[in-house]
């Protein structure tokens, strides 16, 4: 495509559209961090910022997390600082983290990087933190949680807003943002991480998605991520709705949790599992142990009673119907 | 896996458990029909069917749909109704459909089909139906449905218990009904639109799913079709929901309807757009145009009012708001 000379560049409107679309509702004066790798995503991110916060009198800045992962990743992190500041963000800072093992490699750096970006806000005195994730991201994340397979909360993918984060590039597709740093003779890094297919998420966005588009058509990844919104909402409204039926039908006695039956058995069944569920985790259990599995076991003790015994559940909790209750918890059944 | 000489083959016992299970719900004397293509999965339905509907004392029959969509589908259709006969079945009747255009090759194919079961299944008084998709269907469902990013509902795959209709394959692997053909000597027909990659569900079952379960796994299968079954429930809940919710707050007047908004405005997004789609719907849009981002049109003027003018819906159907009401018909403009 052809502009004429000083025209903006479409890829780089909307990347300010987007953005500026996101800070408008903070007020003056409110500091908000970047969080820039130096890639294509968060570069754009950086360069749309740093033209949109001063014109409503916004403070920014960006933090480059240097996680330590690869042998030249501190020199890495200092090119995209100094790209952060040319732009004219203000302040710039490179954090150092330790990744752990806890959750996968994938995980841990989340973990270190989320925790970095909290810290900097506090220090900075930030309200906000903008991530770049995209539409691509998004449609990745909800292809993962299929993998799942634990219903809705695991298909809505990443929100638009998160706490301090926000994520103004989440409809925006990858290639926008691509565009956007040509356009604007922006060099991003190209993290080789990427392309290592030892990542799931990898595998996904060059085994999967490709595949994907090209039997169901080039709408898929505009659809797996209106999906995740979609889901999110209803995730949403099913917790909330669990929530207030737990105030009445659940209570806690001593190492017990204790659900009424009757209560819980009118609910549909979307809201009363959901009760189950949160019920095993005050018993002790783990939520990445607790399957869908186990509390449609327990769920057989509500709808399908016919003096069967405990159901067994991780960290050795245990369901047992007591009369008129479900009773979870270390010894229900002695 | 070896087996000794009249040992129940684990495959076979599994499709006879998954019928047994099916069946055992239904008072004595029923009369229960199988969709028989002659095709693996029906084949292997029919004869666990007619193993287990005489010890439960139900009569069993076959109900061979000819969609006279291929040269030989007449002989091909003879073939499965002597194969049902020899199993026992009785009755078993052929019967020749004309397949439609709309909605698609597959969807006219299906309606018809439907449309003749339902048929068979008043002239031979039967109050079932039996089905017989499997898992991987449900699977592939499933990512169909991603392709239409419709939310829950489209996600949902098919459900175990639909009117007349009952699947009990639709926790089995396709494995499993073709591992109970070869053990018990059955003869299953390949039906070449299995392999026709004009088909979207041939793509996803031979180019999608392969690639899926690579990069993410084995046990993304069972995972799609666990999925399928908690957004179902999911939706059920939401779709309910909303369904009382519309009894106080939407009103029909003349070609209108009216929805209050302080009623809507408190409600959970995903309650409250549930309950606008339906109004639309209500007012005149047909389902399959009306799409997520005409609601979420529609819902701006709920959650994000600042006297902005009507929103255009398909079928020429106006939503607007007036006074405490967003209206929604043919000229709410005026």
């Amino acid at each position: 495509m052809e502009h004429r000379r000083g025209k903006l560049h479409p890829a780089v409107a909307r990347t300010r559209e987007a953005v500026r679309s996101t800070l408008s509702e903070l007020p003056q004066g409110t500091t908000v961090l970047v969080a820039c790798s130096g890639g294509t995503d968060s570069l754009a991110l950086a360069a749309a910022t740093a033209f949109e916060a001063p014109k409503l009198k916004l403070r920014s800045g960006a933090i480059i997390v240097d996680h330590g992962l690869q042998a030249d990743s501190t020199q890495t992190a200092e090119i995209a600082a100094e790209q952060c500041r040319s732009l004219g963000l203000d302040p710039v800072q490179v954090r150092a983290v330790e990744v752990g093992n806890e959750g996968g490699p994938e995980g841990a750096a989340r973990a270190a990087r989320y925790d970095a970006l909290r810290d900097a806000a506090d220090e900075f005195g930030a309200d906000v933190v903008l991530v770049a994730h995209t539409r691509d991201d998004q449609a990745e994340t909800v292809l993962l949680g299929l993998a799942r397979g634990s219903g809705a909360r695991s298909l809505a993918g990443m929100a638009a807003v998160a706490g301090l984060l926000r994520r103004p590039f989440l409809e925006l597709p990858r290639a926008t943002t691509a565009a956007a740093c040509v356009a604007s003779g922006l060099r991003p890094w190209h993290d080789p991480h990427n392309d290592d297919p030892q990542f799931m998420r990898v595998r996904v966005r060059h085994e999967v998605l490709p595949v994907l588009e090209e039997a169901l058509g080039p709408g898929v990844l505009e659809a797996l991520a209106r999906t995740a919104g979609l889901l999110r909402a209803d995730a949403d409204a099913l917790d909330m709705l669990a929530a207030d039926l737990a105030e009445t039908a659940v209570r806690r006695a001593d190492n017990e949790v204790h659900c009424d039956v009757a209560t819980l058995a009118v609910e549909p069944d979307a809201v009363r599992t959901r009760v189950l569920r949160q019920a095993a985790l005050e018993a002790g259990c783990r939520a990445t142990d607790l399957t869908a599995g186990h509390i449609a076991a327990v769920d057989t003790l509500v709808t399908a009673w016919r003096g069967q015994r405990w159901i067994d559940l991780p960290q050795g909790v245990r369901a047992a119907r007591r009369g008129g209750f479900i009773v979870l918890g270390p010894d229900v059944t002695g």
